[in-house]
Formats: C-alpha cells, sequence, structure tokens
C-alpha cells in the first residue's frame, strides 16, 4: 500500500475539484457569460464600471454551488443559471461595499473599485448591482428567490455591521464570531445551496440539507480567510495580508489565544491588540504566539471539522456523481486549510 | 369680488394638502407605525440605527402619493400600506447613502447616520434597509411589486452616479440634467404612483397616467429642491444651503445662466464654476447673477409647468376627491415653487 504524501493529497485534491467543475462545465460558462452580459442592462454611462466589477476574475466559487446544488436534486436548467448569475451579483456587491469600509486598494490582484474611482462611485456602484440582481430574481415565476435572496442579502449586511461593532472588543465571544460570520459569509453559500435545491424542485428535506451545507462551508470558508490573513503569503491571497488585526477584527486564532491566556498574558495580548496604531512588530510577534500555541492550527482543525459536517449533510442527498462533486468541494477546501497548517 | 393675496393663496394651498393628507390619515398613521416596528425585524444588535433612521422626521410624500394614487383608483387596502412603507424605506436607504456621498452633517435637523457613527456604518445601514425593503416586497402576491421597486432602485442609483460623472462639467445640457433627476428622484414618485394604482388592480391607461404624474412632480420636485439649495434659506430647507454649486453640482437655474450668457461671460462663469475651492464670495456674486438675470424664475417655471402636466395627467382617472388630492399635492408644491420667486 503506497501511503500519499502531502503533495500528492493535494493535487488529488485539485484533480478533484477540477472534475466536479467540469460537470457543470457547460452551464457555469453560461453563468460567466450572463454576468458580463449584465454591464449592457445598466445604462451606457455606467456599463463599463459594471463591467469592471463583474470582470474581476473571481473564484465563481458560489455559482459552482448553486450548479452543483441543482444538478444534485434535478437535471439544470436555465432557471439554475440565472440563480447563480443573481448570487454572484449579489456577492460582487458586497465585495465593492466592502472594499470601501476596508479602505482595500487591491481585489485579486487588480484595483478595487473605491480605490479606481472614489467611495462615492463604490458606494452607488455597489447598490446598482444589488438592485440589478434583485430585479433579476423577480424573473422568477414565485417570490420564494427573490425573498430568499434579499434575506442572505440583508443577513449579509448585517454581519457585517456586528463585525465593525466589535471591533477592537476583546470581549468578544468565540460563539459571537461564529455568528458574524455565519451572517456575513455563510448566508449566500447557504442560499446558494438552497436555492439550488429549490429551484430543482427538491423536497423540503434535501433542500434544508444543502442550506446546511452552504452554511458549514461558507462559516469554513471564512475561517480559513481569516487564517489566511494571519498565516498566508500575500502571492497566494492576492491581497494585502495581516489587515484584520490592524483594524480591531478579532478572528478565530486570535479568540483561541485570548481564550488560552492566563489573566497576565490577557492584559499584555490585549494592550498589543488595542495599541494596534503602535509599532507593527509588536503585532507580528503576536501572531508568532498564536502560531506557537497552536492557536492557528486549532482553527485550522475547527474549519475542517465544519467541512466534514457539510460532507455530511449531503449523504442525504441521492447517490449521484454530483454529490460526489459537493463534498470534493468541500474537502478541497479542507485540504487548502491544511496547507496553512505548514506554518502552524 | 375679492382679489387672493400671496399668502391667502399659500395659506389655500396649505389647507387643501391638510385635506388631502387628512383622507387618508388612516393608512397613513399605519404606514407610519409600521416603518417605526420595521426596526424589530433586524438583529437586536443594529435594532437602535435602523430605528434612528426610519424615525427622522421625514414628509412621508412618497407614501402619501402611494395612498392618494391607491385610494383613486380602489378601496385602500393593507397592500397599499405595504406599498407605502416598501417605497419610504428604499427612500430612506438612498438618504443614507447620498448622506454619505455629500459629507452631509445635518439632515432634516438632525445629525446623518454617517456624521453620527461613521461611513462604514452608514454603507451597511443603507444596505440593509434596501435588502429589508425588498424582503417585503416579495409579500405581494406576484412578482411585479418586487421587479418595478428594483428597477426603481436601479434607476435611483445610477441617476445618482451619472450626476457624480458630470461634476463640474460646463458642457451638461438641459436635457441631461432632467434625464438625471429623473432617474434619481422621480423614479421613486413614479413607482410610487404606479404600483399605488397597480395594488389597486387598475386598467393599464390609469396605472400609466398615475406613473407619468408620478414622474413629472417628482421632476418638479427635485427641481424645486434645486432652486432651494440655491436661494432658499437654511431654516426652511432643513439643511446646509448652497452645497450644490461648492461641489460641481449644476443645477437648471444655472444651466439657464450659462446658456445665455454671452462666450466672454460663459467663460467668467466657468472659471468661478471650475474654481469652487476659491473664494466664497464668487460664488455668492454668481448665485445673485442667477437670480437677477432670471434665471431661478424660469426654473421656478419650468417646475410649475411639470406641475400643471402631472395635474393634466391624473384627470384621465375618474372623478373622486382622491383625484383632487392628488391635483392638490400638486398644486401645494408649485405654490411651494412659486414662493422661491419671492427672492426671484
Amino acid at each position: 500500500m503506497i501511503l500519499f504524501t502531502r503533495s500528492a493529497l493535494r493535487a488529488s485534491a485539485a484533480a478533484k475539484l477540477q472534475n466536479a467543475v467540469e460537470l457543470i462545465r457547460p452551464q457555469l460558462s453560461s453563468v460567466e457569460a450572463l454576468i458580463r452580459e449584465q454591464a449592457r442592462a445598466f445604462d451606457p454611462a455606467i456599463e463599463d464600471y459594471v463591467a469592471y466589477a463583474c470582470g474581476t476574475n473571481g473564484k465563481r466559487l458560489r455559482p459552482v454551488l448553486a450548479l452543483l446544488a441543482g444538478a444534485a436534486t434535478g437535471p439544470l436548467d436555465s432557471g439554475h443559471v440565472n440563480l447563480a448569475v443573481i448570487i454572484e451579483l449579489i456577492h460582487l456587491a458586497t465585495l465593492v461595499h466592502d472594499d470601501i469600509m476596508d479602505g482595500a486598494e487591491i481585489r485579486r490582484s487588480q484595483p478595487t473599485t473605491s480605490a479606481k474611482w472614489g467611495n462615492t462611485l463604490a458606494v452607488l456602484l455597489g447598490d446598482c448591482l444589488f438592485a440589478h440582481a434583485l430585479k433579476l430574481a423577480t424573473r422568477f415565476p414565485d417570490n420564494e428567490v427573490c425573498r430568499r435572496i434579499a434575506e442572505a442579502a440583508s443577513n449579509v449586511c448585517s454581519g457585517e455591521i456586528i463585525q465593525t461593532q466589535h471591533r477592537f472588543d476583546l470581549k468578544l465571544t468565540i460563539p459571537d464570531y461564529l455568528r458574524i460570520i455565519e451572517m456575513k459569509t455563510a448566508a449566500l453559500f447557504a442560499a446558494a445551496g438552497e436555492l439550488g435545491a429549490y429551484v430543482s424542485g427538491a423536497d423540503p428535506g434535501v433542500t434544508l440539507a444543502l442550506k446546511t451545507y452552504g452554511l458549514k462551508l461558507g462559516t469554513a470558508y471564512q475561517v480559513y480567510d481569516d487564517c489566511l490573513d494571519l498565516a498566508g503569503t500575500e502571492d497566494s491571497a492576492g491581497k494585502t495580508l495581516g489587515l484584520d488585526l490592524r483594524r480591531g477584527k478579532l478572528t478565530l486564532p486570535v479568540l483561541y489565544l485570548l481564550q488560552d491566556a492566563s489573566r497576565e498574558e490577557h492584559q499584555r495580548f490585549s494592550d498589543v491588540l488595542l495599541g494596534a496604531t503602535g509599532p507593527e512588530t509588536a503585532l507580528d510577534d503576536l501572531v508568532k504566539e498564536v502560531v506557537r500555541r497552536g492557536c492557528l492550527r486549532r482553527a485550522i482543525e475547527t474549519a475542517k471539522k465544519m467541512v466534514i459536517e457539510a460532507q455530511t449533510e449531503v449523504q442525504q442527498l441521492a447517490r449521484s456523481r454530483y454529490r460526489v462533486a459537493l463534498q470534493d468541494v468541500a474537502g478541497f477546501l479542507s485540504n487548502t486549510v491544511d496547507q496553512l497548517a505548514a506554518v502552524a
């Protein structure tokens, strides 16, 4: 029996993801084409802004989930493609607004819309994308898709507000943190899973399983993203790293550090976290401490546990290559998270 | 025969508006109560922000129009009340975002949400209100209300973007200006008229007439608001005046000034408008010139003409006290615009 090496496992996870995406390649190409077409639905004066915001080289992760959830529960049709477009547009709208709030200059190796054209334009552009996505959602025969999309969007923004309220809040609990990331990130993943099944006309149990799958996967994804901000490389992340701590965003590894600290250590870490405008090296040292004490590794394990829970959910679905694909997408995330453990 | 004095006319217009509002008082009170109740639909952590943004002492003009349009075309029911709430929430969302972009500190004699809690919070709060309004719109039995609300919202934001693009653009034409204000302001008035009739099940001709009524009235309202910014008093406007010119927003009276200017004058005015960061007195002098040359009066006459067109539209409706009320609301605006002529 041959034991897999880490890099072989990684290659295998990547190949499985590739296969999963190949299953829905034609529909995913339609999604891409439709997203790029949306710019033309706007006034010519703003077409270019929309095209720029939509054209960034995103992973289109939410469309992949919506399409796989749809395919796992029935034959894919244009409804699933439209759903995937709508969810991605909502996501792009939130990115445009996120970048304003974070003062981010680079996203996916390109200047953000706010860096390129200023905050005023970016506020309005996000609003336009959002309104347009909901207009598209009204094309479904009933109100359900539109309602759940609006609800997910409301959760995303509410989660962001609550996160903002808790900047530099050293009393933030781990359940608080998980609730925030469920709202701000996992809500759209959950909508992708749930509505993919809904558009297929799946029964409520299966629809709920895919919603829960999305929720777990989305939460794991955000934990990963937060770990990456602490321990990644700028190259692999395609954005500026280490910003969370500087902005007072306390993420899971740091919360573990604080939770396990002695009273004296807690005081010392708190001083560093609150004096975030002080010398950069103090924060760098704190990150090293997070790694040294195994708190990064623990956060990674938490994310991997969530991925397994997500994979377990879809076992309720009828056996199909799409069900396998949903599990493989989750497996790829798990493997990617694990790569961060190399530094942990 | 007694000739009415200006103040008697004003009192009469105000009394008519009062009567118009009294006709729908119970429903308007329900709208007010429901708007205030919406805060509770949000996460407790953000309830207070929503309550603050919704509670400002607005005129609730769009709800009045939606309810009167509904009553003029059928018996009012809870659908009309919900519609009025949805339209006002969209309006409130756009105000929250407008105030960020304008850097406005005061709105309706209260600190703006951005002044009170910062831009980050205000971006997210506007998004939340917007998403929530669309969620409410999905409660209607079909998708039509939601679709038209999303479309109106998209127009509002697109209009704002186009206006932003044309700041300090001395080549802005009067048709451009009118198109921008139709999008950014009149679109929601038009939706109030149109959807008020739609919810009543009115026939397409009547629905279109009420849409056009809203469009004309909304455009006139924005022209009035723009004139007020030039020639009003801070007391009556409840906000800082003269900001448009300083921000490079060219409004109708100024466009008339530029249109009628000789080549030499055009150059002089342009220098003042472009050097808007220069001495304040140069801009003040330009405003005086706008008044002296009758350009403010001309803009006022344009607004009044639009009001008459709006009033003419509703003559297609069956005769009723609500039809009269719609005309009286327009008449009040006309009279208010006319009061600005006292300085013109």
